[in-house]
């Protein structure tokens, strides 16, 4: 086999790890919001354990990609998706972060009777998986379209944040008995509102990488030419 | 001049345009929490204008790591310092994004009678900021030493952040008319936590940088070979 061609198969390799990162983190995101809104604390150890094996995986892709830059000396867009898959890795790992403390929330809140119905969240939550999943399709993808689609969603998250926000405060307000419950579902929602920041951030990298525009820096989207 | 005193020249660059990013960055933080704690808002909008300063600094930072990856095709202990190099600065540009979320909170907040005095806030403030710096000069210096003292203050930073909330819950609880304020100054707390969240990142990559240990999975912080 050619020394190229052996290197594209290292890149699938590599793209399909990412993958199974992504997905090892999107459904922790789904099981620690189900536990708490079905109220179920094996559901949320069991993210907890999972977190190790998502960290493990970080630490092989990061070799990996150390591997591939030291000793395949890739060039111009390689070079770029395999940084890029650097950064990825670590973004992904911090939302890793955030779902356990997420689980570890509804540990707590599931000891006590349930505050609120639980709407809103779910639907954040189901948002903010969703980024980080359409994320990673654009990024191997190498799809700037779709990623430009995550970007805009943020602005979902945020609100859906700002509105539980306010309606928390109101119980609080009116009964201060139930402050510990609500501020556990303030960081709750901090925690899904930040899984959407990282995804953010991951499709500003992608774009970055497959348009070598640079949006980040410009609210408006309409990117500038570096 | 030999190739490989001018890589070493190059990579001293690389390290004086981080150090140049993170002061800017060190600064927009004490310029942000200044404005808010001496309402002064002029200082505020001064933060909002340098963020355009960090955004672009970022830009030619990574542009030249790419470079060096390309074309010098560094080995061993130089690759891991250009790519953690490049992870470092978006975690940089993302603390600059919290000096402007702080600063533009700052501007709401000085329009109105001042809620409460700020004590813990400016405290918060001067330990991420040292977070930051010290961070930086772990980096260069390749002392995961100083880096390990970095993520010990990052408890420090989220009991004050605890601290303040309860303290910000009671003013709400008591009257309702000082909520708005009251929720910016939580955020601006929130900025700030995060801010030394990344710095904490930023200590975890040093370390990993230096020593090849997993300490960053193990928050008993004994480490683990690779």
């Amino acid at each position: 086999m050619d020394v190229h061609r052996h290197f594209q198969m290292e890149l699938e390799e590599l793209k399909e790890l990412l993958l199974q990162m992504a997905a090892l983190v999107e459904k922790a995101i789904s099981n620690a919001v189900q536990a708490l809104v079905a109220r179920d604390s094996k559901l949320a150890k069991k993210t907890l354990n999972g977190e190790d094996r998502i960290n493990k995986m970080e630490i092989t892709i990061d070799d990996m990609c150390l591997k591939l830059l030291a000793l395949k000396q890739p060039m111009a867009a390689d070079l770029r998706f395999i940084t890029s898959a650097m950064k990825i890795i670590t973004d992904l790992e911090r939302i890793g972060d955030q779902a356990v403390n997420i689980a570890e929330r509804a540990i707590l809140l599931n000891e006590e009777p349930q505050l609120k119905p639980y709407i809103d969240i779910p639907r954040m939550a189901e948002i903010a998986q969703s980024m980080v999943k359409d994320v990673m399709d654009a990024f191997v993808n190498r799809d700037s379209k779709v990623a430009r689609s995550v970007c805009a969603r943020d602005d979902l998250v945020d609100k859906l944040n700002d509105q539980v926000f306010r309606e928390l405060l109101t119980y609080m307000i009116a009964d201060p008995k139930t402050i510990t419950r609500a501020v556990h579902l303030v960081i709750v929602c901090r925690c899904l509102e930040r899984i959407a920041d990282h995804a953010t951030n991951l499709a500003e990298d992608v774009i970055f990488m497959v348009d070598a525009l640079v949006i980040k820096h410009h609210a408006d989207n309409k990117g500038k030419k570096r």
